[in-house]
């Protein structure tokens, strides 16, 4: 299930993420990893995935797929405001 | 030339940029536009390509592709830093 293979990126510790995603490839065997932020942890979700990527996993796993989008809802105030999203899919290499 | 058609983004007001984009579609009928950042700059260079995307250009354009990398070099203190850079690519639609 990629579901369980899913890292939101928050305002915790860097290093708390890039060690989720390293500790799924290694300890827990997954074959992919999807690293998902929203708004300003965009920049982020790409810094963990790419120290998780090349510090840690000595580049043995890949960029499989990036998807951005975004919605549309109505925050506090009553104006309409959007918010982007990505999910970046990072696999095992062969 | 691909490279004419890119946007780099920084701390400039967000509607230039997305009107930077805007543009090359329509005024500068271009085919391919690559938004491009760096660091802190990647969140905005997903807001822009989705306000361009689904404000202004009425869903006819779409994401084409998206590129994540990073680069390691030296700071002013001497240290060690890793940056994150985004290349999304948006093309027009048949």
């Amino acid at each position: 299930m990629t579901n369980d293979n899913s890292i939101f990126i928050g305002n915790k510790p860097f290093m708390n993420y890039v060690t989720g995603v390293v500790m799924q490839f290694t300890t827990k065997g997954a074959n992919e990893v999807i690293v998902k932020a929203r708004g300003k942890f965009i920049s982020r979700a790409v810094d963990v995935s790419e120290v998780a990527r090349k510090r840690f996993l000595d580049n043995a796993i890949d960029v499989k797929d990036i998807q951005i989008d975004s919605e549309e809802f109505e925050n506090k105030e009553g104006k309409q405001v959007r918010v982007s999203n990505i999910e970046i899919t990072l696999i095992k290499k062969d």
